[in-house]
């Protein structure tokens, strides 16, 4: 029943209060209210309709809709680290194009802790979200199976895993780091040694990966490698990581690293060693973050397209929701060398000063 | 009805379907499976509900559950630039906070174009959001009165109206460049520009007048104060302004800038020009934003508690969510100085070198 001013109990304007107002039926008010509905109505009755909710100022009950349809028209995109640099552009990239078709995006930062993430994802299916990005998962995911094994459509972004259960978008982080390589190599450095990220996730595997494989192309593995991997992808962790290498190899000229982050961590070893970049040890970051041409040196980096990842990986789960039959897909994308100022030739190929 | 394994025509695990197996009658399920009704349930009863429910797999409707209570248990984060670093640690204090009080968070990223703003809120406004988080408003912002009518919970954050139609939590815009100034007049400068943010938002407007308030209370404003505002907050609208201040005020020794991006694009002119910071001129940023300490010359400049801006808001959003009796309120969070390289004493005090 409608009350004062044509509102119900929870204060919202009803159908009833609108036919009542237009001079038409419930049923013709509810169809003049939905788009696809609305080619039923007589266009000035729609238009006179429309007029009137607008001017008590009814809104479509979408919680209402989606006990109808069973669409939500809600994604969720599940995060490690809102704060990370790294994920803004995929976020904004993601969240633009959903928004262009029609969804809305809750996100959740919701930690690397797997029991916490589990967690969330499920508050998350108890909403209904009609799908969901993942930008967490380690490269053997128990968020992956209860998304696969609840048919949740799903569409992992920039960490893979290393199974095929479900599409991904992500950056040829193995070519990332054969491009760093070569360029190290084409300034004459030998000495090349792998700041790594942390191996669970697929991206400092495969980025770790991609190293060896370089080195060895270049026929520069017939000593041991040298490699340290840090424990997260954070400025502390690659500091941590960088004095073990520094320790363990006093000699190497140069360092690529799994990521930006890590390579700042090495600046900040550099700084308190005394040491200089690019003049004792060339730099070479992956991502290129915001900010890397500010930082000093300016940083060397594989860039990757975090925002057309974000876009890519929407699309994708867009075509998934509509089409649950849809083969599983990988989309990966191709980086890009970036040269600023953390590389040079080494000390030993300069000119005398 | 309770389809094949106990599933509706939704794929959905039906109350019915768990009363079945658990033996017992579905309002008692029902009550067991709901956390404000399980003590009702003898608890060896709402032990087995819960175990069968979980063998099923299944999950409860908050679609339905909203019907039911009116609250949807969502929040809607609207930002201007997701991609924009100043609002990742907002988002992440916030969404930290409203997870915690067991809210979902749907973030919207609708750039400053007013009428697609309102566009987004009245989408999430059909979605029955509980309430709004607002990091956009202008200091006369029709969002703000599309919330006011509407009677929608809103806090504003970082950025205020002029007047006090909604709650908000900010940092004292006027103090930290009060700060910014203390401590360029401390280091001998008496020539100092501001580098100013966008007049129509609260932030550029506080912290102009939190210059010229701070020029005069140092007896600085003499002869004409030396100001160029930014169209935006980007490195970019930064450059262009600081192309506008060197060319009118080509003596000037410090500039206090309303934004670290701001901060930023001043450090790009100077390249350009070949002056060099602080030796020519000194330059304080105001957010320190993330890197800031690993920019070239590390960015002195007014920290804002960005994560606890967050924080706050959120606790005062569910405030008045309980209680839409709750005063409007405003919360303003102090700023403090971070001293680090891009900030000395004027060349004419220098020792001769």
């Amino acid at each position: 029943m409608a009350g004062p001013q044509g509102k119900n109990e929870q204060g919202r304007v009803t159908l009833k209060a609108i036919a009542t107002l237009s001079g038409v039926h419930v049923s013709t008010v509810s169809r003049a209210l939905n788009i696809g509905t609305r080619s039923m109505v007589v266009p000035s009755v729609a238009e006179r309709v429309i007029k009137v909710a607008d001017r008590l100022g009814y809104r479509p009950d979408n919680t209402a809709i989606s006990l109808r349809t069973g669409e939500s028209k809600l994604i969720g995109i599940i995060l490690p680290d809102i704060a990370n640099a790294v994920f803004a552009p995929i976020l904004s990239g993601a969240s633009q194009r959903f928004s262009a078709l029609g969804y809305s995006v809750i996100v959740a930062d919701v930690g690397n802790d797997a029991a916490q993430q589990l967690d969330f994802v499920s508050r998350l299916a108890a909403r209904r979200v009609d799908g969901l990005i993942l930008a967490t998962v380690s490269r053997k995911d128990s968020l992956v199976s209860f998304c696969v094994d609840r048919q949740i459509p799903s569409v992992l972004v920039n960490r893979a895993e290393i199974g095929s259960r479900l599409s991904a978008v992500t950056s040829d982080d193995a070519l990332g780091m054969q491009i760093a390589v070569d360029h190290l190599v084409s300034l004459g450095h030998k000495r090349i040694g792998h700041l790594g990220g942390p191996m669970n996730l697929s991206t400092g595997f495969l980025r770790r990966q991609g190293f060896v494989k370089a080195m060895a192309s270049r026929g520069l593995n017939k000593t041991d490698l040298i490699i340290a991997n840090a424990s997260a992808y954070s400025r502390a962790a690659g500091a941590t990581a960088a004095r073990v290498l520094l320790d363990a190899h006093p000699k190497l000229t140069a360092i690529a690293a799994a990521n930006d982050l890590l390579a700042l961590g090495a600046y900040d070893v550099m700084q308190e060693r005394n040491l200089f970049c690019p003049a004792d040890i060339s730099i070479v970051g992956h991502n290129d973050m915001m900010l890397m041409d500010m930082v000093n040196p300016a940083l060397t980096t594989i860039r990757i397209s975090h925002k057309e990842m974000g876009r890519q990986s929407a699309d994708l789960l867009v075509e998934i929701i509509g089409n649950s039959k849809k083969p599983v897909c990988k989309i990966v994308l191709p980086p890009e060398l970036i040269v600023r100022n953390s590389t040079g030739i080494p000390r030993s190929l300069a000119p005398a000063s």
